[in-house]
């Protein structure tokens, strides 16, 4: 599921080398760089399959043989989000990601928060000043394509992080890197489905229409219930008024559900599924104190997968891999500053591994 | 406790106008800067607490006058710690704490993670091509002053966090910010041996000797035994061979102890500190698969507080307040390349607080 949508012929980069010999892109970029600590045949392994895929070194390499500056200057500009959630929130596995990516092709990595929703302007004053070379994108706001109008038309590469267009009718097509969310959400659904849940409910926050994992989350929810044969009813999306994934958040309208039941037929879930683990964190609270035995009877799925492992019980959680996400940005945006490709921009699509733990089971009999 | 150690005559900094002012710090450099959001009695009341401290604008406020680019290139490196590492584990706080100062300074932020135990090298190369303005240096590793020689050399303004050398003979001083450690960990054994606890065990991992936390955590460990008349052969300290603070080294030391006692008298201990709430963690998951209540049996402390709240039971953890270590060191870089002080080096530290859940409580009977 994972890969390029685009399809024409491109450069090979060094995440090809790396998927044809069956190695991590950091063991050959050491390889290629001649790192002792890789193996001679390893070494040799990696350097035959540069050369039949076409490989051309990195920016660094080729910078420092050219006698060059030995870096690119790449920043990482993030809005409506606070200098505390860049490094503590699901940006940080991004960023994490992004910086060792940008370590394999030798980029600078600047960190341009900017406290505001909307950052055009910032972004104009950004390009007039000559800041960077190439800028990736993070944000957990709505992002329209005239938001970062500057950059466009600058003609700066930029790459969006966890965010794309195709919901936005006549976008411009641009590169970013996102996650499985609509296959994610459904696979959920279907999950539960066939372990005999019949009647559940998705908590996702309430996002303005333009955040597009918000979307893909909800689109994959009604996928999930068309195939199943599911009546919306039955399933429900609650939507807090609160923008924040958080465990309150989360016990509030677990308490609600399991107490009042689904709101049209009051009826209680055997199963709820979180935007977050934070969500689901609340959820298990709320039945902890309900005396609701989780999962005999009730399942709880979260996504993200980052306190999971830590809840009690451990929570099953769908993983996007953000990490590879920022990797993988930084990649595209280094592959766009070589003039690696010159084509039509990429959309990187990461697929969800769902992470089993303790909080599924199947539906408990009627009673 | 908190404050900075140097008591000289300094410039006023915009912490002091908000301290002062009673305001945040964002709130004084908002008024400062005339965003229209600040009410203006709020404003005026800045303004004059401003004027009657001396402060002088900040640096990016004086660039921008004097017609100069608008920031100082502040560079964050890291040695001895991986890029996931950077962004996740209590370097994001940390980190996140930085990007906060950075702003209210206007200093850009430059991640350079060095991928080496001893950046010395790095460091050395770093300075002769003029990266950076000012450095902030962060590290899991030991660090020793000659280490750092290069920047030291070049003159260059650096402030460790979360590091500092006093344990190292004849060290000159530097600027650092760090979090009390040796008060919080001597608080953890007062409090325990005050709940009646007088089998303990300290779970804290094996840190090559120039580690000042590590040192730092031993030393608190000491004085609350002496102070409190424990035999260190009831209080021991156990350190895995592992460097690493995950869950399942706390597991496996934690089931260790609790089926065969401590490792001089055999007997099991009612209380367990962790080196930090994944150490927690683990000692927690041991307690239950055991099942040994906790905390009617057994009282588990953490340090660090970073997932302590999401566990079961919820943890009793010391917040060491990474994001404001990172915040002050910002600060404190900024004062530096205004040249706000040119005495002796500042050593701030952090006071550590006690955050108060579920997992502790008097010691059980002896039966």
């Amino acid at each position: 599921m994972a890969g390029n949508a685009g399809s024409r012929a491109r450069r090979a980069t060094l995440q090809d080398v790396a998927t044809e010999a069956g190695l991590s892109v950091t063991t050959v970029s050491r390889a290629l760089a001649g790192y002792s600590d890789v193996a001679t045949h390893t070494r040799v392994r990696v350097q035959d399959t540069a050369q039949r895929l076409g490989y051309r070194p990195s920016l660094r390499a080729r910078n420092l043989a050219m006698g060059q500056a030995a870096t690119n200057r790449c920043a990482v500009m993030s809005f409506g989000v606070s200098p505390s959630g860049l490094a503590t929130s699901v940006f940080g596995p991004i960023l994490s990601g992004v910086l060792a990516g940008a370590a394999v092709e030798g980029m600078d990595i600047h960190l341009a928060p900017i406290d505001k929703r909307v950052p055009t302007d910032d972004l104009a004053r950004f390009v007039a000043e000559d800041r960077a070379d190439g800028v990736l994108l993070l944000t957990s706001m709505a992002l329209r394509p005239e938001d970062i109008a500057p950059l466009h038309a600058a003609g700066i590469p930029y790459v969006l992080v966890n965010r794309h267009f195709d919901h936005v009718p006549d976008a411009p097509p641009v590169n970013c890197v996102t996650s499985d969310w609509v296959e994610g959400t459904r696979d959920a659904v279907r999950r539960l489905h066939r372990l005999g849940h019949r009647r559940l409910a998705a908590l996702f926050p309430r996002i303005p229409s333009f955040t597009s994992t918000a979307l893909d989350h909800e689109h994959g929810w009604r996928l999930g219930l068309t195939e199943c044969g599911i009546d919306p009813v039955d399933a429900p999306i609650l939507q807090p008024a609160s923008r924040v994934g958080d465990v309150a958040t989360g016990y509030e309208l677990g308490m609600r559900l399991l107490t009042q039941g689904l709101p049209e037929t009051g009826e209680r879930p055997t199963a709820i599924v979180g935007y977050n683990d934070h969500f689901a964190d609340g959820i298990l609270r709320a039945a902890r104190e309900l005396s609701i035995a989780v999962p005999r009877q009730l399942s709880v799925i979260g996504f993200d997968n980052s306190i999971g492992q830590h809840l009690w019980p451990p929570l099953c959680s769908y993983d996007p891999h953000l990490f590879a996400a920022g990797e993988q940005a930084a990649l595209l945006l280094a592959s766009l500053l070589h003039a690696d490709h010159d084509g039509d921009p990429q959309r990187i699509t990461l697929p969800l591994d769902y992470i089993c733990r303790e909080t599924c089971a199947p539906a408990p009999h009627e009673s």
